[in-house]
């Protein structure tokens, strides 16, 4: 096999009649199987049942320091859950502010706070002219959906292989209406890359013309490893100390992809002034989140062991899926230079770049063949690839021998697209 | 015993005297009790304790219709769960979302929400030179707390026996820039009244002059009643339907005071297109709140009959203690005429309007002697009883033994401040 570009006309007519024949077996095996969404598989789920046991008449209801977990109260959490967090997050206890089921909640509010009030209340974003967000994309829609909802602009900026281009940051951030950045600086969605030191360090010495700007640290992949060796990604809390700008980083987790998606815990790991400002809000909104389901997860993790062996046991069910789609991917593309991906060590996601202009009609064919990925251009603000290019894979949720259908599938739809669009340019 | 206001002096001595005796005597017992909040003591925690049996292994994740509540997804709620509350609040599953623990973090976005974008996404309220809310007082405090926090200006209206004082609501609506008003309907905190059917029908038929105009209807004691014979609320989404009015009100609830206060669930009750303004706020703010807590809420209440006889399980706990207290008072300050109070057939609060202008003096002598009521002032906006008369009192935590030693100091308290106020004026 040969790069695609490289092939005569001939052969390229050749490849396109026998993989539109490939294409049409797929269409008649009737699929209908959703890729769309970085969803846990059922297997994972039931990893977590036994927390359901953690707490009840027998095991009581009282965390370490006596609270009563079924009344109202203690609304930055448990003792417990918060170490929980400050040990995964690796900052103090009262560093950390435990929310409720969803790390996406607690994003969403952090940020309609700050367009209502500012982040340490002095003025809301939303009475000033404009408001600019920096995105690095490809990146996570949901991020970019909170801020087209809020009226925020967005900016792209490219990702790189070490994290988003920060001498495009650096340069932006000179503009006081940019006022803030979201990214997932570890196993990132959907590239699965993480953050570099260098990356990681030029964010902490960030110096914005707004000095209210506030980057969302999104580490909803923090320990979520595929292999013993993981990435490794400096704490942005612990650098930006050093410069004194530990107020501009509010990060986020949440157990949704430890335990359970939607009955989970959140938390929130910020500055002193930032958990201050956050408080003030927070006990305006509720009296306090779920302590019971906190004591659940705190009594299921005691310590960084028990919590480390839980996600080998993901990692366990998760690898096999991963490494089927990158062996289908080599096998099936690897040497027609028609895509590119990266060979993520965690996360939920591999990010699949197919030739310029193409990747919406890969995903339409795809759909035609009832496989449905996540809408292509989703991984880019307002929903628009400027290149038209990026697929992402979500390869957790169907089991193995599917999952292999649906690369397969993809493959074939990959090839048919580029096929067709070399042969449209060699007419 | 007669009005201490028909006392002579010699007699008003002696009274005062005697009261200050008895006073000391509950200062040497060194109390400390705190009555503050609206708490579920912990006999009515027990009710709930076999909902968490519910949902495990044995029982399965999975709600009537076949979805896995363990997994991300369905953001207004389970089926089962909103037809749970469609059955609590009288409307229909359609016109219902399910909401995380707490109702006052629903009735806050919802608030904020409106604030950003307005009730229905055109202008949102804080780009306007003034809001204004409408504050029936006394009144919940958290209320106008978010109000405060929001940046919402508070005008003051006088609670009647039939709900707020409609004569000067539907005067005060004429001006455009009064947005909204929050409101207890039934067992109203911390009156206990419940609004009357001319109340209800004269909110129903509003014309505010803001066509933007929202009342959160905070129905947080729908089925909270001491006594089999209930105080009865129109349903205020039906009534306003007949004028057109349906989108004027919006409803909300929780299982708070039914199963677990910070581990129940909440839900808001609307009209269709204020259902699709707010679930276009949810979907950017959540994948969805937690499932797995909706199944054992909706497992355990399978019909009203069994949701009945648990609250009936509540009210044998609590009628005592409404009762101890009502007895107290009317034993201790009955022929004084120093004081007046409501007798609610439901909710968790008894409301004690002493002297005006003794209500802080009163709330000092209290604390002084280590009972800590309700912060006096804190049931009007801004904290700041214009009369200093309103006391709460929130019977439900302590035990009858201690609350009747809580109200029996309370009693003393009042009379004691009554006395004095009556020996200052006739020195």
């Amino acid at each position: 096999m040969k790069a695609l570009s490289a092939f005569s006309r001939e052969e390229l007519l050749a490849f396109e009649q026998a993989t539109a024949k490939q294409y049409e077996e797929f269409l008649a095996q009737k699929l209908s199987i959703d890729m769309s969404r970085g969803k846990p598989c059922t297997q994972q789920l039931n990893l977590s049942d036994s927390i359901l046991d953690n707490v009840n008449t027998e095991t009581g209801f009282k965390s370490a320091n006596g609270t009563e977990c079924r009344n109202y109260g203690i609304p930055a959490g448990i003792d417990e859950c918060r170490q929980l967090f400050a040990d995964i997050l690796e900052v103090k206890p009262e560093n950390i502010i435990v929310g409720g089921n969803s790390s996406l909640n607690l994003m969403f509010d952090y940020v309609a706070q700050c367009m209502l009030k500012g982040p340490t209340g002095e003025k809301g974003w939303a009475f000033e002219d404009e408001v600019i967000f920096l995105c690095p994309a490809p990146g996570y829609d949901r991020h970019f959906s909170i801020c087209e909802y809020l009226g925020i602009k967005m900016v792209n900026v490219p990702m790189l292989a070490t994290g988003p281009d920060m001498d495009v940051v650096e340069e932006l951030v000179k503009n006081p209406k940019v006022k803030g950045l979201f990214c997932v600086p570890k196993y990132s969605n959907p590239m699965g890359i993480t953050f570099s030191d260098e990356t990681v360090e030029r964010f902490a010495k960030l110096k914005p013309a707004a000095k209210d700007f506030r980057v969302i640290w999104d580490n909803a992949y923090c320990i979520h490893d595929l292999y013993e060796e993981s990435d490794k990604l400096l704490n942005i809390l612990t650098e930006a100390a050093k410069y004194g700008n530990e107020d501009t980083f509010v990060v986020f987790t949440s157990t949704s992809k430890i335990t359970y998606p939607g009955s989970g815990v959140s938390a929130i790991a910020a500055s002193t002034n930032n958990i201050k400002a956050i408080m003030a809000r927070l006990t305006m909104q509720t009296i306090g989140h779920d302590k019971i389901n906190q004591l659940r997860h705190a009594r299921a993790f005691k310590d960084m062991k028990a919590l480390n062996e839980h996600m080998q046991r993901h990692a366990e069910i998760l690898r096999p899926k991963f490494e089927a789609v990158l062996d289908i991917l080599s096998k099936e593309l690897g040497e027609l230079n028609i895509a590119s991906w990266n060979k993520p060590r965690g996360g939920y996601f591999i990010s699949l770049d197919v030739e310029v202009g193409s990747a919406k009609y890969v995903g339409k064919l795809c759909k035609d063949a009832g496989l449905v990925l996540t809408t292509v251009g989703a991984t880019f603000p307002y929903g628009v690839d400027p290149e038209d290019k990026n697929i992402r894979i979500a390869p957790t949720f169907p089991p193995v021998d599917e999952l292999k259908i649906c690369c397969s599938l993809l493959c074939c739809c990959v090839k048919l697209a580029a096929a067709r669009e070399l042969l449209g340019k060699t007419e």
